[in-house]
């Protein structure tokens, strides 16, 4: 199945002159939800253990459960400030389209865990970027960013210096 | 697995007096994550195919596509007003600590299929109650509403007039 034909292109969202890759139309199809995430996971190294998957608030968070369940991780979300009620470390980004904080629980990766991070879109890099520090404060070893879309003309790659995998590149 | 043990109580949040129910160390548990949504997918009433899973954002999205990969279902995301990109209906609804408006896709949905609606707790109902009535708008039939956890003591599941199942009651 050609996943790519089920991104459907929205023009002027979220703000006027931006293209937007809606991803729903694929989440909605039964067969390639589940092409997407047996694809995904198989982007992982398949020499290391993934301990746990992050899934980036919030479109990050849907296939980020089917790949943790593939690669036999448990599962951490990412979340917007004020979101997560326990004790937790902080990173301000830049984003496309203006600035944000985003926040993970200080006990949600144990010193040494193998980390795989998950986001429907790599677009700047700068929320994987963030994603990436706060699981480097937290000790954990950051294995790959994985990737439904990558945008390639806005360069995120280079801003990971880990791991980056993208099932479309645009 | 007693899932229940990874249940985090969180005193004073969102705000002063209330316990918050913290699911998130039972997620980040590989072994507790996969029972949770096998759990979930064996409550729906086996004698009706489930067409599509709608995922409440955010924490009901992260099980939701698990879940709609068990019963061979399309995923639908309902998202708080002006996350979906394309053409909407909307539902104001009053929550435990507010109010607020979801949203969901108009062709997320065709007349006359099975709908599952999955959130991770079931408070006042007012969420769920509110996603029942744009699935129905749509044309949809909804089958069940399913939680992780149903705060007993808020009658959530008198507010709703659907097939009700939860794993963890309080």
């Amino acid at each position: 199945m050609n996943i790519e034909k089920l991104i459907r292109d929205v023009p002027d969202f979220p703000k006027k002159g931006i293209v937007f890759k809606d991803v729903t139309p694929l989440l909605a199809n039964r067969k390639a939800l589940v092409q997407c995430a047996d694809q995904l996971a198989a982007l992982s190294p398949n020499d290391i253990k993934i301990d746990k998957v992050i899934g980036i608030e919030a479109r990050g968070f849907i296939l980020g459960g089917m790949i943790a369940e593939r690669l036999g991780a448990g599962f951490v979300p990412v979340r917007k400030k004020g979101k997560l009620p326990s004790e937790v470390i902080s990173k301000k980004y830049g984003l496309e389209y203006g600035e944000d904080t985003l926040q993970i629980h200080t006990d949600a990766i144990v010193a040494g865990e193998h980390i795989l991070i998950h986001d429907d879109v790599l677009a700047t890099g700068g929320t994987a970027s963030a994603v990436c520090q706060l699981v480097e404060e937290l000790g954990g070893i950051v294995v790959q960013c994985n990737f439904i879309m990558e945008l390639d003309f806005l360069k995120g790659r280079d801003h990971l210096i880990t791991n980056v995998a993208s099932l479309i590149n645009y």
